[in-house]
């Protein structure tokens, strides 16, 4: 098979063994492939996949058709739509997952976007939801709400009857955020729109002082991403007296149950409103597997709208 | 009546108007009022009691006999053994209370012990239970576990099942939290004692960065105590890694709904423990309201195991 293959600091296609499934698992006809900041940083050195999955092939989430089945695997037939987060080895013309991590594919999605609905639907519904309870009538801070996680987390906050709110450093992107029912705010003034009950850090250490000055009494900031430095300085008075709770969390290194869990969450509560298109996925470029470096650097030039999918076959 | 009194940043006996109580208050006539940190604060001009709390008399639990009820009081009757934390105030002959914040003293205890029990054993049920899920078979780490709160929290994770280690700073107490079944740690080297899922944060800032590598994956740490220093550093990416939390909370500021919950978990969760013995009020000293200021030098000499009680009448 061809699948993206990084090789010193790039991406580019290149030819593998076809991966054969272990006896829960299921072989993938990838259709579609989006790809993530972990990807940027794996093909930097700087974020190794956990162990047993490809170390040279990108990609964490996959949506395809089943091509084959594991002695054991019994919960899909040859050729149902699919879709899951993989643990790497995801921008391939095929891919092997457990079959406990697969989704079904709702029929009104297409290949690009169920490609890259996985990955970013997962890790907000996970922090907004499962760590941080998010509720009805609260206020939810998006921290880059224009990205692939922004967008998903904007738009399950809004379906949860939260008032999101947004932050989006490029104002060519403003209006597509707020198109998705975020209260759309500058960056570098974001604690004057709060406070706010629960705040999605995707930014890091430099964000942390003043989400804690933005945060209600009981508040909660869940950090996903820390692009933006992981040394923060933290007043734990100010902690202490906002009663509030600071939570982070990554999805790659859980182990198959957490995720397997994140799976059937999703499948309940939010493939429901990615059927009805009471959410979506902005696809905002795709790229064929051949062209996978562009993709990269697309993704790189930042100033999008949701994700960057490859996509194959 | 004779209240303890903040004069000068000293704390004196002297003469104060009788309080009387609200329509829902009633009118203690306290025996015994423990010592607390907020105290040595609050005296030093460092923690001013909320709006609506006597801001001179220090004070924030009482156990004594129900004096007098306000208009609509009805939970209890004239004579009614009963024990609160309150807002302010309880370092006198007599304190005000909302009937809600009140529990029962049970049979078995004595004066200084009901005087010693409620804001120890709320602040930590609330930060083990309540905030941290505490459950049997997890690892704790109570820091400071020879004062107020860390003898009730070494014991109120014993009984619920928890594997206890403690810190403590004097080595002349370290059998004493033995005793209620912590394994007792030095300072310096708790971190080679971990992983622990639950640490109770009672010094601060200086414990943080080693608490959060001491932490087992999807660990709770929860800061309620900041003697040691409030300005922490945190390494975001090592609380992603574990995918852990940092809670920070008081109790003295929480509105009367929040704080009588605290009672009702209390009565239903922990006074049947202390009835029966199970967990028990530690009495470092007692000192009469007389000598209220040789209460206050002891409690700063530290060096004590439980608490420092001033008891009246």
């Amino acid at each position: 098979m061809i699948a993206a293959t990084i090789t010193g600091g790039e991406v580019h296609p290149a030819e593998h063994p076809d991966p054969q499934p272990a006896a829960d698992e299921v072989l993938v006809r990838v259709h579609a492939a989006g790809l993530n900041g972990a990807d940027i940083a794996q093909a930097a050195g700087r974020y190794p996949a956990p162990p047993g999955w490809p170390q040279d092939i990108p990609g964490m989430e996959i949506a395809g058709e089943v091509a084959e089945l594991g002695a054991r695997a019994t919960r899909f037939a040859l050729g149902d739509r699919v879709m899951a987060i993989v643990g790497g080895g995801g921008q391939a013309e095929l891919a092997v997952v457990h079959e406990r991590q697969l989704m079904v594919v709702p029929e009104t999605l297409d290949w690009p976007a169920a490609g890259g609905f996985p990955e970013v639907f997962t890790t907000a519904h996970d922090a907004l939801f499962t760590q941080c309870a998010l509720g009805a009538g609260e206020r939810l801070l998006v921290h880059s709400g224009a990205g692939g996680v922004g967008t998903a987390a904007v738009q399950l906050g809004v379906a949860a009857g939260a008032r999101v709110y947004a932050t989006v450093r490029n104002e060519a992107l403003r209006d597509g955020v707020a198109a998705f029912g975020a209260h759309v705010v500058a960056p570098e003034a974001f604690a004057q729109h709060g406070p706010f009950d629960v705040i999605l850090e995707l930014v890091g250490a430099p964000n942390l002082a003043e989400d804690l000055l933005a945060l209600t009494v009981g508040g909660r900031i869940v950090v996903i991403g820390i692009g933006g430095g992981a040394h923060a300085e933290l007043d734990l008075r100010g902690l202490m007296a906002k009663r509030a709770s600071i939570r982070a969390s990554t999805l790659r290194g859980r182990p198959l149950e957490e995720k397997a869990l994140t799976a059937r969450r999703l499948e309940r509560h939010v493939l429901p409103l990615l059927a009805s298109g009471v959410v979506s996925v902005p696809v905002a470029a795709t790229f064929r597997l051949e062209q996978v470096d562009a993709a990269y650097a697309r993704f790189v030039a930042g100033a999008k709208l949701g994700k960057i999918v490859v996509v194959m076959g």
